[in-house]
């Protein structure tokens, strides 16, 4: 094992003069990892390795004292730099709603990331291996992933490198028997979940002894290949990004239909890419809404709202922004902002931005998206119901009276909508928003009444909209 | 099941005008398929659509003959043509030396593209489903494939579409039922592949029940996402083959050195087609050979021995050539070619094309590797033992007394090697040798005696070429 690790992995994956950060349990991967990384440093005094180990103690059985000190004694003997944390894992996971198991990791990350910085450290060491990279593979694999997922756990990305991921378990034990490394014996691995670990011990001893004997060798072997695949592909679709990305923030992306005439392998992760970006979830979508995307993304007016992002097609392509984002912030002045009048009913006024120049938004209504613009915020109005107002539409601050409707419901006062949502007495005056008379529509960026909205999906529409000026 | 097909694949891959061969077992996925295809020409006349059921009667089973007679019925129902082909799988099977399973699949595409020309069918449709694109997949994961492998089996490729494979067996035998459509009950659904019929009876189950109650789905979704990747990649590999292929015909390929500065996913694909080319082996070298000449490919002087072909770094790039398809041919003139002298120990000849203007081939050699020239034939003198040489090394046809000497037999008479290689007595006295006096050293495209022989892989060496001019 060390042979090999010596002489192909280490050297490409530490450069001289590196300080690495080597994350150990206490259990026989990470003590074998740790000691592979002392052995190295010292064997090539020549580039100047230097080491730090970092230990968690999860607090959550009975030998994690003793596992801690197993570490800090390891780190005394190979005269390593030892970091000790403590993690109240129980208490953490209830405090996230998360998994014990997820809570834990993204803890760890955390700590791991403020280690590096604190003691000068250019890499993290993690103590991943091949059967690790198998089980991530499988586990993948009864999702449907693709070439995305089941590429696995990358040997180095970013600063965190994993120098035992091709190399088994049982090489891992070998070498700690020969070299008499002491480690603790991890019963439940920090596992606790109970599909991966069904992978780990039943799955994969099943498919090892009925179907292929080197079973770990053939996934790492996959995941590798299609590593080799997702990285290229990533690379091109970054690099054609520009080109078909028209906007791009936080909250919005326009993908222009040209992007269509691209391979489905390029396309479907323009899309995955435009949709995490405005969801913010690095997962990205389901497979499902990619196809969907695919098919639907050039029939102008189609739409979709989906959890937490809406996406639409408008003429130069398709839209996707973030409802949910976007109510974290509202049209707010210094002071009182006049009245605008919106005279929708005259032709002059449709398609007409209307400037507050003080607060550096314009508004206005629209027989399109008006796309071109920074479009802060939009909603949609029924043009049969407006014609049937007897008030112009306006923007404007609240007045005595004001209420908006909600279907389920009725009508609201609008002091009751700012005060569920906190809004502060003195910034309900500074509020820009929509109404009829004194039938509020609109309060961009707190909520969205249910008056005028379009009959349905496919009906006529025009659009309320407040952009950057 | 039909609503989708005839408003979604069966546009996509039937269309107007189209004559469609179906493949028709008598198995209810091959019978749901045939009739999904009627119906699909009867509800859309003017597509002008029609087909023809092609059914091989395999007679191993004592069914046989009745699943014939009922696929030829219901051809007679539909009104579409029906060929029948009879097969004595096992008699073919033992006189291919492979499965039953691998020669009776290679004899029905046979009969198939025969049927098709004879028909003029423009498609060729078979019955491949959701659970067989899921077998496959897993079948190529147990074997640690690729993107290129675990892409699976494509709904459309060439000639053939497979308009059911995002369909399920349960879909399928609904239809049946549905349209009262008579099938057979396929007991062994002609599988005699034991660890196929693992996968499919036990493993695909198990992992339904254990781990993901829609595991077809995901896996024909991880199949469907893979070809995207797949086909993309593919495309830009062909792209570039012109661009670093320096050389290329059915028995060598160069692949420049160039190559080597694309990314794993493309270089990978370049030397797996170089392989497959000089080997002509489709199925494309092992991943363990991918990946030494992705680290060698630059190293002067590294050559491998392999099952069919050698590889060879030289100096543009790495060079793969076929030995054994070479040995087909061999240099051969009308009449005797007359003596030519190679006068390697004169530095003037060392280097040196000597042209047979009448064969259009020059002969020489080289202290390089002449890559840029269309070499037909060569091979590697040591240039030690060349030195000790008291007769100057020749180019020449037969004569009294010719020896050629091997390692594990001694001397032969070159009479012997003719008569052994079947060549005729009048083709013998034609064909042009190399020698040092009556020792014959190489007769290109016949044999290599081991004299001569360098003495490692890494020990110096020239190159005794035949080119043509």
């Amino acid at each position: 094992m060390y042979e090999s690790l010596s002489s192909e992995v280490l050297p490409q994956q530490i450069p001289s003069q590196s300080k690495v950060l080597v994350a150990v349990s206490g259990g026989p991967d990470s003590v074998a990892l740790a000691h592979v990384i002392y052995r190295y440093s010292c064997e090539n005094q020549d580039k100047n390795i230097s080491f730090v180990i970092t230990h968690v103690n999860h607090k959550v059985r009975r030998e994690a004292d003793k596992e801690a000190e197993l570490v800090k004694n390891l780190a005394g003997e190979w005269k390593a730099g030892f970091i000790l944390h403590e993690f109240d894992a129980k208490r953490n996971a209830s405090a996230c709603r998360q998994s014990f198991q997820e809570a834990s990791r993204e803890w760890r990350y955390a700590r791991w990331k403020e280690d590096m910085e604190a003691w000068g450290c250019d890499l993290l060491a993690t103590a991943h291996h091949l059967g690790d990279q198998a089980e991530t593979v499988l586990y993948r694999l009864l999702r449907g992933s693709g070439t995305t997922g089941l590429a696995g756990i990358y040997p180095v990305k970013d600063k965190i490198i994993r120098p035992l991921l091709s190399v088994t378990k049982e090489e891992i034990l070998e070498y700690c028997k020969v070299q008499s490394l002491p480690y603790s014996i991890d019963k439940s691995n920090l596992e606790t979940d109970y599909y991966r670990n069904k992978i780990r011990l039943e799955l994969i001893p099943g498919l090892e002894s009925k179907y292929n004997q080197r079973i770990t060798d053939a996934l790492g072997r996959t995941a590798e290949l299609l590593r080799w695949d997702e990285e290229y592909i990533c690379a091109q679709t970054e690099a054609l990004w520009p080109r078909y990305c028209l906007r791009a923030d936080h909250t919005r992306v326009l993908l222009s239909h040209e992007a269509w005439k691209e391979p489905e392998a390029i396309l479907s992760r323009l899309l995955r890419k435009a949709a995490s970006q405005v969801s913010g979830e690095t997962r990205g979508p389901a497979f499902k809404f990619v196809k969907l995307w695919m098919q639907k993304g050039k029939q102008t007016g189609w739409r979709q709202d989906l959890q937490g992002f809406k996406v639409e097609v408008v003429k130069q392509g398709l839209f996707f922004f973030n409802v949910e984002r976007e109510s974290k912030e509202y049209i707010s002045g210094k002071d009182r902002i006049e009245e605008f009048r919106l005279f929708v009913k005259l032709p002059l006024a449709l398609n007409v931005w209307n400037k507050i120049t003080e607060l550096k938004v314009q508004v206005g209504i629209f027989d399109f998206y008006p796309e071109e613009q920074h479009v802060l915020w939009s909603t949609e109005l029924d043009p049969v119901q407006m014609s049937v107002q007897t008030e112009p539409l306006v923007c404007r601050t609240r007045q005595a009276g004001d209420r908006i409707y909600f279907k389920n419901l009725g009508h609201k006062a609008i002091k009751k909508v700012f005060q569920d949502k906190d809004i502060s007495a003195g910034e309900r005056d500074k509020i820009l928003f929509f109404a009829f008379g004194d039938l509020v529509v609109w309060i961009p960026g707190v909520c969205r009444g249910d008056s005028l909205l379009p009959a349905g999906p496919q009906s006529s529409r025009l659009y309320l909209v407040a952009a950057e000026i």
